[in-house]
């Protein structure tokens, strides 16, 4: 296939010609399709009903340390669920916090408590004349919401495949006080897939703020969510290079099972040095007696151990993967050697990230929403919903039954075609 | 029984020996008691027990709008769960909005987001000079925390057996702008047990506060929360109330299951004016994608209806009414007539409130704490754990088995006589 930059005027035309034609034809399917949130599908839900009958009415409902998870008690979690919890994030039990459904509402949390209480002692942020996070683009849209929603300045740093511009981070980060904090998804990004690579984690550690209240947000959301058994990603730890690296306190990490059993009705985590976990508790021991113990059991009991939940993660692989693949495939046979797209094949996670020409993405996902289809905003992926490129579109595969997504897809990759020849037709 | 103020010094100086010498018994039976929170003993959670039945790996877990409460969505809650926390609140499911595990972490975010973002347009209160609170008093402590926690100065209000002094409460709303708020537990009040009368409730509806972002925090943590089925105290619906007297915004009132099925693992609700819940859902967007479906929907499915939660609170009834009837008549017949402290006989709620001659209570908890009696901290009942009058003590009769609370009672009662019988001693 020649590139559409390549193609003269007519052939273009032409080629401009038969895709409106067809996308006539998807707009006549009366399509409502949702390529938009990574939610898990109806298989992936299934997997984990025997979670359902981990507790009944003929259960004991005390934990190991014998206290009864049906009444008040145990402000930061049950043993065994930090056990669990631990084994999954990689870090030991003393450091970890165990929260209620969310792992988004501790972040919330976090910053919410730096604003009015400040952070180990420090100004709270709300009597800063300015506060500022860096924020990894393409990102998270949940994330830059919450920064957004307490008036915290964004400074968008740029991804690559092995992380952020860890050049400008170093730069930003050594030079402006009043940078506090950067979001971080570092394993399978949210969207790109991408997970930091062992020199991109050592030099986070590495960091050397101006600001002693500066902390990494690292919401490792897909820390074991793998498409393959053979092709993973591995991210080094971060507590512990923080630790090597002189600077233990300096790193908040999240995660939870949201994508492991029931989005929403999962348990959720922070990881962090015990010297922010005093500073945290400070504040947790105002807001709740404590989080659902109940729901902690069932987790731990149902998988019993962190094999049981690796396991358990090979079906989802199992169910997702398949998507994943199809619509790469999709991508490379209706878009590959044009010139007018590039997409990331990640081993994990829930997103495909594409990068349409620039100028293109709105309109792409204008036109695929005209015919059905529904992709998450243009720009959700940029801070302010301000994408300066307007090329970041994020494909969530894993929600549509893979026949829904492969219309979807067909649609997604021909609006893709169409806007990209307009534009270059309207260029020459 | 002659009373204490009227024994003559000879008299009263050979009951105190006799005192002491019980005392010194209790002692020796190396107990370890109980009487400081309140909490649902086994008996009461084992009768939600079936609760964990009501859901299992069979189960259809769609929720009446069809939503698989496995997955994200719903941010307000399941419309099931509306109507039935409705029904118990007494306000339509519109004007609700359905938390997590816990009613006191919806006050924390409330008075949280008022500091950070202000309540309706209206300043932030971390922007303010100064924030007040009233305090009715004696209290419920946790409210206090929060309110201490977030630098917001305390106002403490008189109790009567109809509520707080409300000719104070008006008085200080209409004149000073910085009280932002006043904490409330309306029914069954902790710790008297008192029901604010229908004029109170009426007189808080038509309050004019000088500060147009005054709310009053309705905990009302004891709606149905009674122990008799013939002497029940009635509540007027403040919500109602407060709009006919056009102060439709006024009020947020909170609850939870935390007393019905098990504290930690039940469900909170938020009823507000609709006005306010547009306010707080800008927050709730940005804070999290959903509370706990599951869990919304296992209350439902096991209660079926509000008829079904009456009937499950008449079990509750059954087992806490005999420990508050013992409770009362240890007081009587060891405390009766001797004009040294004063207790309250509540319809219902989880606590009796005891007033000390002035000067004793900590000693008196102090005593008891010696022998192996632990009741809540005295003056945890004033904001600041600052209870001027030194007098006030929060007996929690739920949690310990019978025998235990009749041991731990007889040895509060001796207590209180030897701390009376010094002070009055020292006096003359």
């Amino acid at each position: 296939m020649k590139k559409y930059s390549e193609m003269t005027k007519e052939e273009l035309s032409l080629e401009l010609e038969q895709l409106n034609d067809s996308y006539k034809k998807y707009q006549e399917m009366n399509l409502t399709l949702d390529m938009s949130r990574g939610k898990p599908c109806k298989e992936q839900l299934d997997i984990s009903m025997g979670m359902m009958d981990a507790l009944n009415s003929q259960v004991d409902l005390r934990c190991e340390d014998g206290t009864d998870c049906r009444n008040y008690g145990l402000l930061d979690g049950i043993p065994e669920a930090k056990v669990l919890l631990g084994d999954m994030m990689e870090n030991h039990p003393d450091n970890i916090i165990i929260y209620g459904n969310s792992s988004l509402n501790v972040m919330y949390d976090t910053v919410a408590r730096a604003m009015t209480h400040g952070i180990m002692g420090h100004t709270p942020w709300v009597k800063l004349d300015k506060v500022k996070f860096l924020c990894p683009v393409p990102g998270y849209d949940r994330h830059f919401a919450i920064t957004e929603y307490f008036g915290i300045e964004m400074i968008p740093v740029p991804m690559s495949p092995t992380g952020p511009d860890m050049d400008m981070v170093e730069k930003l980060v050594s030079e402006d006080e009043s940078i506090k904090g950067i979001w971080c998804v570092p394993k399978y990004s949210n969207p790109q897939g991408y997970s930091y690579s062992d020199d991109t984690v050592r030099r986070f550690a590495r960091l050397q703020p101006k600001a002693a209240d500066f902390r990494i947000f690292w919401d490792n959301a897909y820390g074991i969510h793998h498409l393959y058994d053979d092709k993973q990603d591995y991210l080094v730890e971060i507590l512990a290079e923080c630790k090597k690296a002189g600077n233990p306190d300096m790193v908040y990490k999240f995660a939870s099972t949201s994508k492991i059993t029931f989005p929403g009705s999962g348990i959720a985590a922070l990881a962090t040095s015990l010297n922010n976990l005093e500073d945290i508790k400070k504040q947790l021991r105002n807001q709740t007696i404590g989080h659902d113990k109940v729901n902690q059991l069932r987790h731990v009991r149902f998988f019993k151990d962190i094999h049981g939940m690796t396991e358990h993660m090979k079906k989802h692989a199992d169910i997702i993967r398949p998507k994943f693949e199809m619509v790469e495939q999709i991508l490379n046979e209706e878009l590959g050697g044009l010139g007018i797209g590039a997409w990331t094949e990640p081993n994990g996670g829930y997103f495909i990230s594409f990068d349409a020409l620039e100028g293109g993405a709105k309109e792409i996902v204008s036109m695929a929403k005209k015919a059905g289809v529904k992709m998450t905003d243009a720009a959700a992926t940029w801070p302010y919903h301000n994408d300066p490129h307007d090329s970041n579109i994020r494909i969530a595969p894993t929600l549509p039954p893979i026949d829904d997504l492969r219309t979807a897809t067909k649609l997604f990759a021909l609006c893709v075609k169409i806007v990209s020849a307009q534009k270059i037709l309207a260029k020459n």
